[in-house]
């Protein structure tokens, strides 16, 4: 017979187990990434693929230049030029966003942006899309009209225009008051409730594909919006690089689950209706940023 | 002129700002909050407040006997026998929750529980509840129903049944596979996007009014649903009393914003459509997690 403090400690949240007690119900996420294929996932392009060393690990973004292209060939460029080495994380409010860049007040002690652009158009939104590259969630949601996902990175669309969305790990581009006053050297990522708020209000750049962990638990800042108030609170950003520009060797090696197939849509079933016995009450929907989009070492 | 580098560390995001340029796009939620009354605040019962220190800092925590009056019964027991002094933070799953309780897996080491019923009642979501004290929101969700708020917390309701939802910052008993396996010894905290597909799956006890950044930085477990896998990464609960039992001098003095009133309904339009010049598009939509409940120091 089970302790119950014995079942509470290990079978508490027993969110990702893959219990399953008839074929009936259908696969759990577990069961479909098994049997996915090579077709059901895709590999980042490296060209596109930022790679951040701070003290605590290593965040790799993917950047999207569907959606940003001014913003994110600016990103590059600062990328290559090592415009980030040494500078630093500047910011992290809680249930919000973690931001870096330069932290001069300073403009005479501002670092130089080299060769990137030093204005840029705002990018919030897609007009003129290809509507046949919007892959739809099945559920309604109040922010948009649509939901769903583009070029990987989940997204929405009034059917006019698409954007990406402030989930958990866009990476943004931080503005002043003019829209156009964005030039990539500012950037947040989310890391709290989505913000959905912000969405085409300011251009989003990407998405993190892997380590948010360690920009999620960094300290908050209790200075004005989470910033910090002293120097030494902030986190140094040893470098953020492209991760073409890595010698083959050090490249990260991953692959991202495909979000425009029919195992995409199954997965998302999955998690609509989660199939292992714990779910005592199926919650029958699930909010875009509820959808989990897997990541694995390439094989 | 002001140089781009500095404005976008300075006016980024400038999300808590009060900027206002004509007095007919109404009040920002600070303005709400300046202009607000006595009537509009609440003080939580001192004997529904549980007072956790750990050594980044004190998390004050709201429980709600209208909700789950057996388990939050029982965790008032264990709090008043000191249960959790001296256990610890066993599990911090990257935006999902941290949990707490009892790290022993070995039966014969677990801690007593004095007092405090081995055994409770699932109390998932209230059935035959007075729905003149369900304050609804505005804006429709997919998660159910109606969304809004019931005795100052985020809740939902089929009509039928209410139940507290899984917003940032929820307090919930652990449970197993079995609906009335949580006796309130093993709780956890929400730290990431709201995951609402737990409600009605597992009893909500209360919610963090306060002191969220002490855990939602705590570092991430590596071990399975984000379990620490070694007992040093764990964080040590100094202790954990009803406010109650303190010395009054020692008590938290502090104010919750009230949910059910029209300047309530006020500070959810100002968060609907935002108010400061920085947001171009407004969203004309909230989402229930996304509405703050302000708090502030007792005057």
């Amino acid at each position: 017979m089970k302790n119950p403090i014995r079942t509470m400690l290990c079978l508490a949240l027993l969110l990702a187990t893959t219990q399953l007690s008839a074929a009936a119900k259908g696969k759990t996420m577990q069961e479909i990434l098994d049997a996915s294929t090579a077709a059901d996932w895709r590999t980042p392009d490296p060209d596109n693929l930022l790679v951040m060393d701070i003290a605590g690990g290593r965040v790799l973004i993917e950047l999207a230049p569907q959606f940003a292209p001014e913003h994110v060939g600016n990103i590059k460029t600062l990328a290559r030029e090592g415009y980030w080495n040494g500078l630093s994380i500047n910011r992290s409010h809680d249930n919000f966003v973690v931001q870096w860049g330069d932290p001069s007040e300073d403009p005479a002690k501002a670092k130089s942006i080299g060769t990137a652009k030093p204005k840029l158009p705002a990018e919030f939104a897609l007009t003129g899309f290809d509507k046949s590259v919007f892959h739809p969630v099945k559920d309604r949601e109040g922010w948009s009209k649509q939901a769903g996902f583009m070029h990987g990175f989940p997204a929405a669309t009034d059917r006019k225009q698409a954007w990406m969305t402030h989930c958990y790990g866009a990476l943004g581009a931080g503005r002043g008051n003019e829209a156009d006053s964005s030039n990539g050297t500012e950037l947040y990522v989310v890391t709290g409730q989505s913000p959905r708020q912000l969405d085409r209000n300011i251009t989003v750049v990407g998405r993190v594909l892997q380590g948010m962990e360690y920009l999620s638990v960094l300290q908050r800042g209790t200075g004005p919006l989470g910033f910090y108030e002293k120097p030494e609170q902030r986190t140094p950003i040893k470098s953020i690089a492209l991760a073409s520009t890595l010698p083959e060797n050090q490249r990260p090696q991953l692959e991202v689950f495909r979000t425009d197939t029919a195992t995409f849509d199954e997965l998302v079933e999955s998690r609509r209706n989660r199939k292992d016995d714990w779910y005592l009450n199926k919650a029958g929907y699930i909010d875009l940023c509820n959808i989990p989009v897997p990541v694995r070492s390439k094989k």
